[in-house]
């Protein structure tokens, strides 16, 4: 249970799988781009060793990581057997892989766990967590190429999602030279960048563009525009005929103007249930904002859940708001 | 006047500007983060090796490049006397650099044309031209490391700003593994990668922000959801107090909406003044949709100036696109 040196787990790892015929892996709940394009890209790898791979993960999948290649193979169903080897891929804890179902399963098993999270719990019985690593995608590529596995354009397409959606297209401060550098011999494989990046990052339906005309009309500044506040009621929703994880994202079109320095995104998910998403650019904690209405996250990205209409909710944000730019550089 | 191989004449030039103990830099008109990132970067580099460097552009410099590092160093006066080398940067042709004022320096000088557009004239004495290269700053990156001068933070944030700004962040067609090994190299010095990323992709102005809701105010689609245009008056620019060329990417609101093929966006520059962007995704040449109103460009991405008002202006295109949608495919 000892988390180890990189390079010494990193070759525990490499010569367990050669030893074994058979692997399941397993990605996190409510997936992204790196679990599932890191899961794939190893599970591919390791049938070119001709190894027996299953994947699992509790969906459902983003729409926009459809093309990723082999992701018809994923499992949602666990089934009672599985082989002796079990594989999680950028899970912090194993319940992060199918919840509280797969611990039953651990007993006599060899559990690897390959991650990124700082919060890993190491719940394997090998345990390689890089918290420097941008994406758990940059460690599997280091798996395969300490496997001695050619990189494929199938492996390419997975890894290079996983980097790109990880690091925010190489804007995220976790991004580093290393991700750089594996991008270039992903690349090199000839995968086609343009269409990957329209899928990730450009395209979108024309409902999203609809809430996002709506989000713009009720985008409101507040004290000098330091404030920017958006609200998305029901009605915006069904008028648009978006889901609400559509709107993953919009709260930067308020964060991001260039005199604000707090901006908050308001959805109302039923009439006294309003989902809030709290962004800050250089100073502002607004972890200690989302706190004061029971949620949490990060300095800059927050989050909490307000019972109160949605009108209701929007005052006492802002009023949290004004109150954090006023007196917050006081403590 | 001949091309050169790659190696030959960066040699050359190196041993060049060793020997010169004055440069002067030139870059293009309606400059960009390539143009001016690159010339800055080797201006610095140079003075490293103890040279006297001054810079020249036409300018006015977009307001997200003025956090370049030695960008106030920058005129936009040429002087009568120049010295006897001067580096072209980024300038398909010398034209490009001041509007016709160059040439008429070029006698017994050293003239170095350094870019990487295929159209180059090859205007200089020593010409490297490189369209393999996805930026210029990529061939001053070679030439700053064939020189021996160490990347400093200033170097690596004009060159770093010079890739992503002419690879859209590394996803355009011209991004190669090179872009990522020299990026791997640039990000080494510890540049501040989510700020530049925040000032050149994500910070807007309240202006822009509130251009961007006019436009999708105005947004229509048409033939199934095949054509999606964006219309922008003289009156939408007056309320939102926008500069007509804050408009630049709005077009891409149009085109990404995952139906359409061939998107438009027309701006009223004047009253029977109509400027017309064209994209297309997949198969439609809008180059020549672009040409039959007089304008021009690439098959994925053109423009032209329509002289009739903004309705007329609109329908008219209306139609070419929808023919070219109908009959694009038969020719």
């Amino acid at each position: 249970m000892i988390k180890r040196t990189t390079s010494s787990v990193l070759k525990q790892i490499g010569s367990e799988i050669e030893k074994v015929p058979e692997a399941a892996l397993f990605s996190h709940v409510s997936p992204d781009g790196d679990c599932l394009g890191s899961m794939l890209a190893l599970g591919i790898a390791l049938e070119c060793l001709e190894k027996k791979v299953t994947y699992y993960n509790e969906g459902p999948f983003p729409e926009n990581l459809r093309f990723l290649p082999h992701i018809h193979r994923v499992s949602s169903v666990i089934p009672e057997k599985l082989p002796k080897t079990l594989i999680f891929i950028d899970c912090a804890e194993a319940e992060r892989a199918e919840s509280s179902i797969v611990k039953k399963h651990f007993q006599g098993k060899n559990v690897i766990n390959i991650d990124h999270h700082v919060s890993n719990d190491l719940f394997g019985t090998l345990n390689w967590v890089d918290p420097g690593a941008a994406a758990t995608g940059e460690m599997v590529y280091e798996l395969i190429k300490k496997l001695g596995i050619p990189i494929t354009q199938e492996i390419a397409i997975n890894l290079y999602t996983a980097i790109i959606t990880d690091t925010g297209r190489f804007s995220y401060s976790n991004t580093t030279a290393k991700s750089f550098k594996i991008a270039a011999q992903l690349v090199k494989t000839g995968i086609d960048l343009v269409s990957i990046n329209n899928i990730l990052f450009e395209q979108k339906t024309f409902s999203q563009t609809k809430l996002l005309h709506k989000a713009l009309s009720n985008l409101e500044l507040h004290q000098n525009g330091k404030i920017a506040v958006i609200v998305l009621s029901q009605k915006d929703f069904e008028e648009t005929g978006a889901e609400e994880n559509l709107s993953e994202g919009l709260v930067n079109y308020a964060r991001n103007i260039e005199s604000v320095e707090a901006a908050a995104l308001l959805k109302e998910i039923d009439t006294k249930e309003i989902k809030v998403s709290f962004r800050s650019n250089a100073w502002l904690d607004v972890n200690k904002v989302a706190a004061r209405f029971g949620g949490g996250g990060h300095i800059r990205a927050s989050g909490c859940t307000i019972d109160l209409p949605l009108l209701e909710a929007k005052n006492i944000v802002i009023s949290a708001l004004e109150e954090a730019l006023t007196h917050g550089r006081d403590h």
